[in-house]
């Protein structure tokens, strides 16, 4: 058991490294020597949980989307305004995040499946506005897929133009706006008038979410 | 003026060369011997117009908004709409428009800055929304350039999923879909009810603007 704890610490330090070195080079300029270097395991730790420069930028990308748990809302709208809160505020404040959205966003790592992030955050969006669907949120014409893919490819637009001109600070302010411009074609009146989508929201769900965070890993 | 003439396209060769192989393999990846061999061109030509790498990024950066003109619309708000479906319909077949785009979205290429064509597309889209403004198509509660910058932002993130899904195409229907999203945060219902939108409106406005284009160039 404690040599599995052992483990999963080597794995973490592994992505943590390789996250540091992706988002300051990017994919391409960055070698496994130097991960190895940062990280401090030996070539033979890493090659047990990664095979190739690939697997990692792999492990990274489905590393950004744990740990987190938002609580239940009612309104299933507002889910979505938390999540997409959620990431603003990490992606500000966590580097495995800014990691995980430099590989996705980077058209340059041509060999890298880049759509895997897309459709991973489509999913849990499409779900939640078909539950808002369900339950009469949402206005008559919305199709839960489209308006999925609007959400989580405007957002995507969002981040990387906020990245460009001001390294992501102006982030909740954008993402804000975006919110407010999208769900008056998505929610009806009622639930609108009841979401809350303003900056302070991105900081708020993350305190919520980290209180309700269960660390099993000894510290 | 021959030469004047033999030097435009002298120029125009190296930057087509250019587009073709930073959207092949990206700015980091590419190499000025690779785009001479491809322009057909000596090294003292290319240096003449072009002193570095990052000086021929920007040339494709700057070369993607130029040629076509839009017709005016008495809604403001349509040559918004035709602008995006405009480069949409662009993006899905003009090489240099997609190297622009990949270079600009390019996280990797760190040391160019991405962030002028954010910069340059929401001035025009900016300035239309302020004529819609002072001719009363706007909803009362909009601000031109916050506006502008999430049209801007979410269209960018949309292609970028567009090209990491199905490259780019399935553009036009995502393109129409985030028009459809965002127009009725902006418009008055009676504009909104006049706009074009639909995904016919790609190729539409294309043909428009190439019949309109006058040529001074000789052929």
């Amino acid at each position: 058991m404690a040599e599995q704890v052992r483990a999963i610490r080597t794995r973490q330090a592994i992505l943590s490294a390789a996250a540091k070195i992706f988002e300051e080079r990017g994919y391409q300029a960055s070698t496994i020597s130097e991960i190895l270097t940062v990280a401090g395991v030996t070539k033979g730790a890493l090659y047990f949980h990664f095979q190739s420069k690939d697997d990692l930028a792999q492990g990274v990308l489905n590393a950004q989307n744990q740990n987190l748990v938002l609580p239940e809302r009612a309104a299933k709208l507002q889910e979505i305004v938390d999540i997409v809160m959620l990431h603003t505020y990490r992606l500000q404040t966590d580097p495995m995040v800014r990691a995980g959205v430099r590989l996705t966003m980077d058209q340059m790592a041509g060999d890298l499946d880049r759509s895997g992030p897309f459709r991973n955050w489509a999913v849990p969006v499409r779900e939640r506005l078909e539950k808002a669907q369900a339950q009469g949120e949402l206005l008559p014409h919305v199709i839960p897929a489209e308006t999925a893919d609007v959400i989580v490819g405007s957002y995507a637009g969002i981040q990387s133009m906020s990245q460009a001109l001001t390294d992501y600070e102006d982030l909740t302010t954008r993402a804000s706006a975006l919110l407010r411009h999208l769900m008056p074609s998505i929610a009806q009146p009622s639930v609108l008038a009841s979401l809350h989508m303003g900056e302070d929201r991105a900081a708020e769900v993350f305190h919520e979410a980290s209180a309700a965070l269960v660390t099993d890993e000894p510290e």
